[in-house]
């Protein structure tokens, strides 16, 4: 496809070559010349590859969006770039398919031109993110308006951001998997405070790449803020999360390939000893060769996975989707751990990206869904698929 | 596939329903049975799948063989009642690709039909495998004969065949990988001799599937009897493998598909307790959900393979075949013990195919080229596209 | 210790030499032989080392046995020549504490001296071994006869056993652990009857190495053939499985220890090409260092958890007995599949005995409780030392 | 042994109560902090634990010293509060032996007193760790001085430090192994500069836990500040990195503690449902019970080592030393790894120290010699003493 090649000449003439800057300086002291690429993206006729053309996107197929993703999953600022940015993305595709007309002029449309950030308020201090049912912020209705009370924590991009989708509990005595409605919040709404950018792993946190602690205490925005049918909360989340997975798996994907090169680069040219690279050792080889083949593997999954999505849907791809989600997010931490090992010392420093991969991917076993949950979820429907049965107990 | 449903319904109604004999009864017991069963096969038109039609075979393009041969490989007695055992394939390949007439009528065609196996002396004893152009087996010239002198093992079914593909040297003083020819060797040929069937995993050997120490004194055929040039046993060697390689991992799919189900199977059955089958504990659920992910991968690679080596031959995909050949095999052995020990003691009977496939294919990771080979060779090609020359030491 | 270096000496000179025989010939045409062998080891004073003096053995302190039957570990043929092989070391030693005079008479005594075998009937096919509590057989009071019927299989030894110790329901109305008692049954007793002896890992079994399927129908003994007070079998049992276990444990470093040296040996030795053994190989070099290492680990903790039973009992010590149970069964495969791949064709004959070992031992991480089972009841423990407890499910 | 009590009573009581400020507010806030806890511990007789009592310290045995250490690593400030931080501990060490008295007074002193801090110049970035022997810093004698030029990197704790013991080549024409020699420079020499502070894991760094770059151009000390015989630079390093390498294990073996008691602790109360803590699900319990037994072996194993360095010195026990130093970094990994996974998004946090070790421990396998070189010379030892002999090319 010419947009996998012009994505590409994009992300390694314009973007990569800025890394450096961004893990010396930081995020926000490249927002200016970020905000330039964005334009320059535009005028590429880059902008946006996921979204419907009528929403000022590419309206990529997932597949055809997969073979971008991974192009830009080889940079640390490409996805923001081109407006691909978790959390973002899903308030999006949430918004198109769920938003009113007046949601959609007020909060999409800005967002899909890059005017604006977003978040997700969904996961609680209190409460295993694993289990998503189980929710304290509430949300009741005072006449034409919801009030809503509540304690989030790693809402992403939260730093920044104009509005937030708020999950709370709208009916506490609906059954389980019915209590939770979506509510869109802006910032500014008195009550709404960020608590702190929670630091991870070394990162304060600040504007978009940023996590927050969120307290909402009695937050009041108009009953016509709620997002989609009340009650339909957690139905939304899963629809957002289910192709949100393959995205992170399609930029995993992207970080191994330039993981990959990165490690065989070093390999091909550092030397031991005069005239003996240490890509003439048995050891780096084998982890060469081990890379290459689970890369390879877990691309034809992933691409695999996009094509059922596309064919029948995410629901009706679930099983393939938690295993790319478990499966490629091993394959990424086996490369970012061996390519780094060859890289020795210099794989510690922030003088390669590879740091910033080893620290900030190792969520990529977490967020979303973790490892245990996908896997426990797939083998229940395969185990089902064969007759079992168990006492409930 | 129509082939694929119909080779299926075979192996799966007519086959494995043979296996416990086969377990407790061993495999020379079977062949009368067998035979019928290569009737059976011949009638229903699933006989030889990868032979051209030409040679009394289906002609199927290596992709299509290979789905039949994943499904093949879900039962222990396929491949050898459709007339697609090794080594016998491999030496159909070779005598197609570069017998001569005589050498096709007397030995490929009774070889197509069923009615003779055949050998393939290459490893010896005293040299490592994973350096194929070390041997010691020499043959020379004398007249319009070739006399061989030689000591092989491993010589897969040499056990009732009727002849013997050597590799031999004829040209000592060539250059390393032009110093040995191929010599067709008919078993009953004087000084021809099987010392022992070697033990294996317990097995003593007979007939078809055993592997042989043989030795060669003073062996005298017609000079008519070398297959391809002289000086080209090598070449021919390395074009029987290439393919040989993917063969073996369709079969291997199939074997883990096998596998999985006997796992899955036993796990939503066996109780632990009353009402509480195996497969409600977690860590059950975690190795159906890594297995079934690994196949689907390990599939889909194998089936990428099949496509490259269709559209650029062997050699260009020579990278592909060797990743598969070390991935699937590790596929298969984790997949393999996680079914074992699923069953439990049952496991490590010969009550089911595991523990059969346990003993029998550790071979996986040793035959047609240990994974240590594999992987250095598909990293040092990686390593010198990116620039890497070493010093000669 | 002296006994540890004259026993060492045995096994190197006396029983490694006949091994060839044994995986050629099998076990029951070696007997005779090595019934000499024992006679010798009587005369050398080595006889059943775990045995207290009193019944012939040379009471010696677990953590002394510990480093004898390291060194027994190392030959397959050592442990049944000194006398100190499953299962009869563990019914001598539940004779022993629990027997009465007569019971010892007519039991232990010849079973001390090597004279006798015995055996010992607990896992049902029905039921997962796992769950020790859950069990078929039954056996009823009338007058002073004990009438058992049931169904057991994996009896190891069973076939030429003069007497098996049966563990069935006299109970079933009683708590879940105190339903059970252990019954001793000649095996002449009419009812009493090998169905089979199970094929495992390929090999049919007889005499001692044998794992025999059991139907006992209507079959009457002596009330007085109670082993230990009715009730106690559950209890019992465990007594005879915690020592088992670290025997196992310690048998696995002797065969560890042996893979080790053939490994190391085999790389020190085999040339891939002239001059250049395989132990030139880094990836051969990576796996003799992580096995001195993993070996090491292993040993030690088999050591220090031999003390801690001497000081502390075997229900003391229990969370070790557990962590070296699954942990060394994890080392001894690991290193039993790399001894295998550095051996590379070789590995998979019976002309080593890794072979032997890489089959039978699969079963390490089964028998005497799969390693999920040990590593779930040390964590369980562990997290309610930390305070949890759960909602009962 | 009362001093582990008493040491580990300040390390839970004192210093682990100031993490959290440690991991908000960074390093160099703390200083004034700390240096009161450097003086209660002074107080409390705990400074200096390794050290001669002659210099200050309380002169323990390695052994004893493990249990020590392995206390100090339960918390992030310990080892810098007692004075037992690298590179300061080499260097104290390296004076001790080798230093002349009027090097003692002015570095050693104030350095086992806590007045100065010092650090070690050997890695360079244009050579490869793993050959120590390469190396481009030379030192060259003009009349009583010594005239240094070159290039370092990776220099810990440069930032603040009072002096540097730099290696530099001395001999260019000896033996490889006698060309270097160690040299005391002082920070404030004009043309020593240090060049950055090296970001490492997204860490800038500054003061004690910095890693500097270090230009030194025409640097002039006097040739009395060679530390030791001239040539001996690269013995004196080998003699200071043994030792150092069995340090670093027994704080990772603290480190395992510290984590695997934040995993328990977490999983028995961090509820997925109400009444239903994470610790019930098997997969928290399989890495509960693996990390116990893993930690169990590897302290065994530091343990073991510590003894034998005390009877047989640090060379006669070099194979132990390097199996530790890459087993149990392998298990310090593991561990992390669980830990972080069973807190979920908390454990990428910096709310608990996990995250901090997760990034800066993945060097454990990189520095003082990578996994792979100390593989290689264990497994070179063995075989060579098994009599590999290779040709030489």
């Amino acid at each position: 496809m010419d947009v996998v090649a012009r994505t590409r000449a994009f992300v390694d003439d314009e973007l990569i070559p800025l890394e450096p800057d961004l893990l010396s300086k930081g995020w926000v002291a490249m927002l200016p010349t970020l905000r330039g690429k964005r334009d320059e993206a535009k005028k590429r006729g880059l902008w946006a590859p996921f979204l419907p053309q009528e929403h000022g996107g590419l309206g990529l197929t997932l597949l055809e969006y997969a073979h971008v993703s991974e192009v830009l999953g080889r940079g640390l600022l490409a996805h923001w770039v081109l407006n691909c940015q978790a959390p973002d993305v899903g308030n999006m595709e949430l918004l198109i398919a769920h938003g009113t007309d007046a949601q959609k002029k007020q909060f999409l449309e800005p967002l899909t031109r890059g005017e604006i950030r977003s978040c997700f308020g969904m996961t609680e201090p209190e409460h295993a993110g694993s289990n998503p049912v189980w929710m304290s912020t509430r949300a009741r209705r005072e006449g034409d308006q919801l009030v809503i009370d509540g304690h989030k924590w790693f809402t992403t991009g939260a730093d920044g951001a104009s509005f937030c989708i708020v999950m709370a509990v709208t009916d506490p005595e609906a059954p389980l998997h019915g209590r939770a409605s979506q509510i869109i919040v802006p910032t500014d709404t008195p009550g709404f405070r960020i608590v702190r950018n929670i630091s991870v792993m070394g990162e304060p946190g600040a504007d978009h790449p940023s996590h927050s602690e969120i307290r909402l205490e009695n937050v009041r925005v108009p009953a016509t803020n709620m997002l989609g049918p009340q009650g339909a909360g957690f139905a939304l989340a899963q629809e957002r999360l289910g192709p949100g997975r393959i995205h992170h798996c399609m930029r995993w994907i992207g970080i191994c390939e330039r993981a990959f090169e990165l490690m065989v680069t070093r390999a091909a040219t550092r030397e031991l000893s005069p005239g003996k690279p240490l890509g003439t050792q048995q050891q780096i080889q084998l982890w060469i060769a081990e890379s290459r083949a689970e890369i390879h593997a877990a691309r034809l999954m992933v691409i695999d996975c996009a094509e059922r999505i596309d064919r029948v849907g995410a629901h009706g791809a679930r099983d393939y989707v938690s295993m790319i989600k478990f499966h490629v997010a091993s394959v990424l931490q086996q490369v970012l751990d061996r390519a780094i090992q060859v890289h020795g010392a210099l794989g510690m420093t922030d003088d390669t990206p590879l740091a910033y991969w080893y620290r900030h991917e190792r969520a990529a076993r977490i967020y979303d869904g973790p490892d245990e949950v996908h896997k426990a979820s797939v083998a229940k429907r395969i185990l089902q698929a064969h007759g079992m049965t168990a006492r409930k107990d």
